[in-house]
């Protein structure tokens, strides 16, 4: 029995008869010879026949023939019985393209290549899957995305996605963290109040979780590190490119912490895990799209709010002081800094003001009005928000008394703290936003395979 | 300065100064000696003073002190300064309890251990944490999960889950397989049409997903291998053991399959990889439980559902001719047959009839009115349900309107499938199952974090 060849293999089987099985990714018919090319996950593969193929693209066929060496074939190699009648022209090449001129050939008396049909395209794909770049707008993306995604540009962000969600595992069990799975059907909508959904439970009111964020910190008290890659929910009335009523939230959470820069050095490894991942496993995908990975440095430069809002002053002339927050303009400017001043993409600013921070956030003893909080941003954009939390019970129930909140309405979440919790703190980092910025996306719906949003339910 | 040690590393610091961190798991305050065990993630650490400690159980302490050798203590060392004054009698010792035997120590001059306060527990646990078995019922754990989880017997069946799904990518990783992250939010119902939660989505009707099975055949498509690990969600009405609200599935799916038989050899090396994983990852706490984890034979047994129903017949004398699925005791009974007449804990069922299996169900060309699906019993539950689905657009259409199913009902999921799509089949594992079957945990509650169920919203 023949096994199947992927794509990328052909090259190693010069001279063999082997099995290839995909899409028929481009077929080119010229007057006495046609090119296929042939689409499997590992790439594209070259067929030449004698014969015409009556398949439209997207086609799934095997393909059983010898394989030949040809320099000009997508990887050098293709499959091949006879060689090229004389006289017919070689088509313009393009990387990829069927057809790319070929040698001529010694004469043989093989038989064709053997072309099976395992399924028909019944319908074309909404757009030419087989141009190198998409023709199509990103609506038509979307709206078509189980065929679009076909595209081997448009499929190349979630290969890197999914290395990058590797790298980040490997990284944390390294540091023995525990993957934990949390519920994603909660009884109050506490975290923020607004943007969740609701859901009805067996007759009862519940809500999408906004986040893990209760219950792995719940969870510290258990198994000390603790993190979850996992759906988040916001019913986001926004209409941008940035925000999704559901993504995949990288969450981090761990004990024993000195403060929040213990939480930062472990985001470090995350993140540095995650490139390093991206840099291995889909070394195809990120030369497809033309990126490089950036280092991650060792130390990650850092700048606390206070001093941020400085240099902003400073170097723009406007005069930001007292804003509890930083404008977008303000984060790429400070990106842009830190591409200046220390070499990185990556940036910390620290210290974020309490007022802008949830209740559970731990201020800096030395200035109260400041949080031991932070925001990475990633080529000037925020990325990943984290720092340390509360963790004395009676530091909660003053947090809430201040806001003016009900402890009442955290009543599944404190009672975790009476118990004794270490001091700890946590990071999420967000899946879809992380891959847009490596692979320059300039929508968060290019690096999300089915978006859902305020106006997207399908497919 | 001192950097933490984790309890378990303790007998490699005989006779240095080390800083432990943990829980007050216990204490013992005799006449002129204190015993603490002291927990943290990597398990119990004895501690000496000879002063009196005055703090509660599950106290967050930090503990600095010289690693002493004593073949008593768990683990064989423990922190103490100064020998135990002469005359102190040795309490009765089980493992892991403070003040087991202890040999004469030379004297010291040496200061006790110094203990420092992290974060004060003000309130007892639900039930006393350092039993070694759990002391209370399971509502009472359900109740108070962020505390009694602490409990090591009740956290062991999380790290055995966290090993045993990390085993699971490894393997599918091996295997080429991509991972994916897919909606959880849906717009039609499509699946089995009932038990489904409805979420009120910016105004419009949504629905929590039962299952990525829609996604992840659209994404073969695209990556040929793919799988998820998420959650997924199901409004069951039934108050058992078995049902949950919301439970995490492990799922995968593959293309260019010859039949079933290809997803049961994968699903055989996923299987194999969790349960190499549990051994490799989770050690300690198998050994606390007692748990052996057994061996996945390289072929498991399979057996076609009507032969499984002539083996019930002939063994039992009930006649099962003619049914259309397995009642749970007859499943118990082949599982027990598996494990008598194949040395195996494992046992395929293949060939379920079409009249049970979903719309996507492949039937068996040679006998249509079976299908090319299959169940895996562990211990004679099902614990996986998979099998080749339909890959031809037209075989869909048909296989609805054989059922009297509208086609506009799944316009998000057929179009799929009129680009070309390859045979393909996949499976499903439950995690939460997998690991009450492999503890003998009675109960899905007692391996799921924070279960949702009928009756359970919270904590």
């Amino acid at each position: 029995m023949i096994h199947r060849v992927l794509a990328a293999d052909l090259p190693r089987h010069v001279g063999r008869r082997v099995r290839l099985a995909g899409w028929l990714h481009r077929r080119r018919e010229l007057k006495s010879v046609s090119f296929l090319v042939v689409r499997d996950r590992s790439g594209l593969a070259q067929v030449v026949l004698r014969e015409p193929v009556p398949y439209p693209e997207e086609t799934v066929l095997q393909v059983t023939g010898t394989v030949v060496a040809n320099p000009q074939a997508p990887g050098g190699a293709e499959l091949a019985a006879a060689p090229v009648p004389a006289g017919v022209p070689a088509p313009a090449a393009h990387p990829g393209a069927p057809g790319a001129a070929r040698p001529p050939l010694a004469a043989s008396e093989a038989a064709d290549p053997l072309v099976e049909v395992l399924s028909e395209a019944v319908e074309p794909p909404p757009f030419d899957l087989y141009r190198p770049t998409v023709p199509a707008a990103l609506p038509t993306v979307l709206d078509h995305a189980p065929a679009a995604l076909r595209h081997p540009r448009l499929r190349a962000p979630f290969e890197i996605a999914a290395a990058g969600v590797a790298g980040f595992r490997a990284a944390l069990d390294g540091l023995h963290f525990t993957e934990v799975c949390t519920p994603k059907l909660v009884g109050t909508a506490t975290e923020s109040g607004a943007n969740v959904f609701g859901v009805d439970y067996f007759g009862r009111r519940a809500f999408l979780a906004q986040s893990p964020q209760f219950f792995k910190q719940a969870l510290v008290g258990v198994f000390e590190r603790v993190y979850e890659v996992g759906p988040v929910f916001r019913a986001e009335p926004h209409d941008t490119a940035r925000h999704l009523a559901q993504y995949t939230s990288l969450d981090a959470e761990l004990g024993f912490v000195r403060d929040h820069r213990d939480v930062m050095a472990v985001l470090r490894e995350a993140l540095a895990g995650m490139h390093a991942a991206a840099a291995e496993r889909a070394g195809a995908a990120l030369a497809l799209l033309g990126v490089e990975v950036p280092e991650v440095p060792v130390e990650i430069p850092a700048v606390h709010f206070a001093e941020a809002q400085e240099l902003i002053g400073r170097h723009t002339g406007e005069d930001v002081r007292g804003e509890p927050d930083l404008a977008p303009a303000h984060e790429r400017w400070l990106g842009e800094w830190a591409r200046r001043e220390h070499g990185s993409e990556f940036l910390f600013v620290t210290g974020y003001p309490m007022a802008k921070r949830p209740f559970y956030t731990h201020p800096d003893p030395g200035r109260p009005e400041y949080s031991r909080s932070f925001d990475l941003l990633f080529r000037g954009l925020e990325l990943v928000t984290g720092g340390q939390r509360l963790h004395r019970h009676g530091d909660y129930l003053a947090a809430l008394a201040a806001r003016g909140e009900d402890p009442q309405a955290y009543a599944g979440y404190l009672p975790a703290f009476a118990h004794g919790m270490p001091p700890h703190g946590g990071f999420a980092i967000g899946l879809e936003r992380w891959t847009a910025r490596l692979t320059g996306a300039a929508n968060i719906r290019q690096t999300t395979l089915f978006p859902r949003d305020l106006h997207r339910l399908s497919p």
